[in-house]
């Protein structure tokens, strides 16, 4: 593996189809390495050229002297892979292609890409794009891109790294991201991502003493392990990962019809693996640059209490309002410093949000004090203060500064969000005084909520995981309920006795010992809608009803499907009434064994109210798949119910995903469907195992 | 009831506590008149001075010579009465009180305030606050306001008017508007509300040619009837209300106990009812604001249809996320236009959204085909371009527009908003073309999203309303789930058949008479908790077995509650199973009657999936409340079970709105729980009225 260095600081570059014309692709990179003043080798390759914009010029990349880290490719697609060779032939470190034409095109160019996959493979040159729009590093002043925006402006490095695969969108977000004078030291586009893609990059910034937080633009990922390595060792680092994923995959997972499957869009997977290893998602650029520039302090509050301290009373509604709505903490002000707040400016509101009135103008001196109390006795691990364009203006803003500074004194460790109406210079002081500024108060709560969410992930550090044992391989041929049942019970899960029984006799004998009322279904490899076609009967009492039972599915059985091999009807006691659940698992072709829990019942359903994790997870991180469901509250006990027992649903939430993880190579999904909860315990009812061979076919599934 | 003109276009002004002073409240006013170059008359008053800020002063209301329209107050709160009355007595149009000190201050402040409302009760005179921060009329420079921003800065006169009940937050979002350059010809602030109030002047702002666009922000609504007529009245003359509602009311709903009244908490009564009546509602003040820029234009797309035209596959990717997640419908272009697309340019992605990408630059005089196309041949409701830095480029944005201008040739009623990064000079040569301009994409898409909820409001107009009859008065005394039911069915609602059996025998003979297993409940008036105490038993089969749970019924309630008179037992026949709904009504403090309908059970109630409406409402709009629900699909016959029959509880549904409209003044609530819902028809299975004398008092209610 590469270094960062390797990839994004290279001594010498070689561009190869470097032009004379400063606006072309081929001649925009040389334009921008002489104006900011990079001070590596630039040796430009073009055989029609003696000089390129004033730099000598080779014919070929073996004709230039001396070592290249860098190489890069502006030259048709057609005659890219005799440059790439060339390059791996002369060790050159890194290879950056921007020409298109390559598998975003046809299969000739989805070809053309895997002979420089292999390449890659092959040798220790390393190959970013093709397709791509270019890097930067802007503290050595190294621009590889034809992007037109580096014409105006390169921004000043500092904590921030970007990667994109998309070029066009990529170059959108670092310049908007400049605008809003935000530090960047390191910009990569990744393009086709033939070799260097964006797991490894986030990898490789999170492991850089220069990197404080990272910005991703992704529409797939190429290593599911990589990423996570990647997203682990950010937050070991306390680094803020700022992952925008946006559409569908191309990665292809194969349909299988489980509702685990169903339910399980790929976009979900990556929701929820984002959240599992600390990466925020957001849904929009402004939301991901508020959030970068939210960052800079470095400040991350390590729990959800939010303290409001504002010059207007609806301002303080609209910020509490969306906090709750977030899920943040507006926790009240202790009555004693209520009391003292009060003391100082009767009309206060001192609760919280604490609306210190526009009486304020009158007595500046207590807004220290008030801060003071908020950080001190309130004890929020967040503070925004909310002061409108009085926060702007030019004879109100320095005692303002003074005062917030002179509370924060000695806790600089808070983080303090200002919500003002001010210019950029009247801003720029704010920020130099610690406290990040948002216009809108409700970015201001959505950005104290990032890190805030940044915070509590890093104090919680990587999940402790389970181990996963080596079990033997899974029984050949098709698994229907009953071995499904076998295979889980044997592994340790909670499931209902049943019995295969075959004969009306077996039947009525069952009946006799199994104590209370009945549950049979119709035993067959063949038949996968019981439901469908009478092979179910539930509360069947007694030896008779048993027998009559018995004959009546068999029967039914036999004429809804008379090729179906028929083994029997298992027979099992009614469970007792409980809150039915869906516990299961799919491979994803991305993350491999992903865990799925939710509540059963078609609302249920509908809704798709359910929670996945990778697998697998132990019994603390499973306790959070319950509580991310919006319908928690149903195992919790809602409306005087008894609460389910959470614990033995965490104990089989976990086991199924050790299972799965176990299992990854041999299938396709698993799926409990209803496990039901009990106040005491919990129990499969039924349950399937799609194996990986994909014998069972799409809509196969009943339960 | 006075004009918009009385209110905020006076000829004449009196400032009671007028001071020499232009920094002070009482100066500020007079300072803005004669700075901003108002021409009516000013006449200071003040007893200590002969002149205030070189205008000619009064000692008292009294000794001010000719017409007074206008009076403001700012004087202290003991003061305020006398001025008033003064005012009062003079037949002052307005009067406006700055002055705090009432009802958000102490009992003896609510006395005062009570006064003030009495006096505009019993004269001509209106009165604007007490405790607010003034209004201002832009078109007649009339500023009568202590907003500190006015030495700065009044707005151009223009389509938006503002009110707000928060004078800070009112002044907030003036403020910003303003450094955002909308246009705003009205702005005031509502304060204490003790006679003009937000609903009045929403309605009187929807009925001025002069506005074009309402914002309001408001804690809470004093006329429910006025704000749903200016609502109305405002959708009638295609003007867009955008209403930010924040907080709890003080209006005070009484607490009482069906899960009716706990799951229509006043926050979601508001939301559904702003909607009801075609009001936008934002959350947050970006939101509010991009709302009045977009609808600039005046152009509000009749349909969901949304074409996306990007220089960048990523942010076309991002923003059709957006739009799918807000609903709108990002449908692909035709076949045939896709291929003319592919035709001028090779590489782009015709589908939609449609990625010209970076080739523009090399042929951009393709664009203005490309729009054409997308409005004539893709139909789309509205479009938005992605331009990002390129479009705010002083080289490329004049061909752009020319581009865009020439495609919307004839198609000026159009909406076309541009994502651009630019500076505000070049922003404000699209906005002169006709095109709004978001910086954010994900924001264009709200704004565009916005545009065409009013456009579909504005085409669809008031629903049609069922009219209410007069029925005859309730009868007296609590009503327990039997009389209820003999209500409703009298009423015209399908309930369940029961009767009343009083004996052991009596039940006997009943059983003997309904086909099938029977359900049998205790009836009496003191027993609410029914199958807590185990008074409830269903599925009883036969004569001897309805005898024995008689009394084992009526022996059970005996026990639980010896005190209970005991009226027998109600025996039904066992419903048909079905999809078990919740369907109600509330009396609402501000709106009256409130018809509530959602998917019962104990999921649907934790994730309170209900939805509301101001009652009457037709079949149609009850059409809208089932749609409205997010597990609206249950209903509709998900995983293969039949549909439900949604034309009968349409059906209901509009006659529990009507029953509850026309008892409004009888009843606190009404739940009607299950209403069970089958493939034909539907029926009320229990149901309840809660008289509004209270005699049932919080958690009694049972199902």
């Amino acid at each position: 593996m590469s270094t960062l260095d390797d990839l994004l600081a290279p001594k010498s570059v070689a561009i190869v189809g470097a032009s004379n014309d400063p606006s072309r692709i081929g001649g925009r990179p040389v334009n921008f390495l002489k104006l900011h003043g990079y001070k590596g080798a630039i040796y430009p390759v073009n055989p029609k050229y003696e000089e390129v914009q004033g730099i000598k010029a080779y014919p070929t990349l073996d004709d230039v002297p001396g070592d290249i880290d860098f190489t890069l490719v502006a030259v048709p697609a057609r005659l890219v892979l005799d440059v790439v060779r060339q390059a791996v032939a002369r060790q050159v470190k890194t290879v950056m292609i921007f020409s298109s034409g390559f598998s975003e095109m046809n299969e000739k160019g989805r070809g053309m890409q895997e002979e420089l996959t292999a390449l890659a493979r092959g040798h220790s040159t390393r190959i970013i794009g093709p397709n791509c729009l270019g890097l930067f590093n802007s503290a050595i002043k190294f621009i590889s891109s034809f992007s037109i925006s580096f014409e105006r402006h390169l921004p000043n490095p500092g904590g921030l790294a970007l990667v994109s695969q998309s070029g066009a969108f990529g170059s959108h977000l670092q310049y908007l991201a400049s605008t809003k004078g935000l530090e960047m030291t390191y910009w990569i586009t990744t393009g086709n991502e033939c070799d260097v893609h964006t797991a490894e990059l986030i990898k490789l910034f999170a492991e850089s003493d220069d990197v404080h937080a990272i910005l991703a633009y992704a529409e797939c990922i190429r290593d599911g392990d990589m990423l996570i390595e990647g997203l682990e060792t950010a937050r070991a680092a306390r680094k803020p990962v700022i992952f925008m994923k946006v559409g569908d995959t191309d990665v292809g997972a194969k349909a299988v019809d489980a509702h685990t499957a169903s339910l399980a869009g790929e976009d979900v997977i990556y929701d929820s693996i984002l959240r599992q290893y600390g990466a925020y998602r957001p849904y929009t650029t402004e939301e991901a640059l508020d959030i970068c520039y939210a960052a800079r302090p470095r400040i991350f509050p390590t729990g959800k209490r939010l303290g409001i301290l504002t010059l207007s009373g609806g301002g303080g509604i609209l910020m509490a309002d969306a906090a709750a709505k977030i899920g943040l903490d507006v926790t009240e002000m202790p009555a004693d410093a209520q009391a003292e707040m009060r003391e100082m400016m009767p009309f206060c509101g001192p609760r919280n949000p604490v609306d210190i009135t526009g009486q304020l103008y009158n007595n500046m001196g207590v807004l220290s004090r008030f801060t003071e109390l908020m950080l001190d006795r309130g004890n929020y691990d967040g503070l925004i203060g909310f002061w409108t364009s009085a926060g702007g203006s030019p004879t109100v803003s320095p005692l303002l500064r003074k005062e917030l500074g002179a509370g924060m004194n000695g806790r600089k460790n808070r983080l303090f969000i200002q919500s003002i109406v001010a210019p950029p210079e009247i801003c720029a002081e704010y920020e130099n005084d610690g406290f990040p500024c948002f216009e809108d108060p409700s970015r201001a709560v959505a950005a104290m909520a990032a890190m805030m969410y940044f915070g509590i992930s890093f104090e919680a550090g990587a999940a402790q995981v389970p181990e996963v044992p080596s079990l033997p391989p899974l029984p050949s041929g098709q698994l229907g309920e009953r071995e499904t049942k076998e295979i889980l019970a044997k592994f340790g899960l909670p499931v209902i006795p049943d019995r295969l029984v075959r004969s009306a006799g077996e039947a009525e004998a069952a009946a006799g010992e199994i104590d209370g009322p009945l549950a049979m279904k119709i035993s067959s490899p063949d038949i996968h809608h019981k439901t469908d076609i009478g092979g179910v009967k539930l509360g069947i009492h007694g030896a008779g009803a048993a027998r009559a039972a018995f004959d009546e599915i068999v029967s039914r059985g036999k004429t809804a499907c008379p090729e179906a091999r028929i083994d029997g009807v298992l027979v099992s006691p009614m469970a007792a009434d409980g809150v039915d659940c869906i516990l299961g698992a799919k491979i994803d072709p991305v993350f491999g064994a992903v865990v799925v829990f939710g509540l059963g019942g078609i609302y249920a359903e509908i809704l798709k109210d359910v929670s996945f994790r990778r697998a697998p997870v132990s019994k603390t991180v499973a306790r959070g798949m319950i509580e991310d469901l919006k319908g928690a509250d149903v195992l919790a006990g809602a409306r005087g119910a008894k609460p389910t027992d959470l614990d033995a649903l965490c104990e089989s939430i976990s086991k199924m995903s050790i299972f799965a993880a176990a299992y990854a190579d041999q299938i396709e999904c698993i799926e409990v469907n209803p496990l039901r909860v009990f106040s005491d315990g919990c129990i499969c009812l039924d349950a399937l195992i799609v194996k990986r061979d994909g014998s069972q076919k799409k809509g196969e599934k009943d339960v």
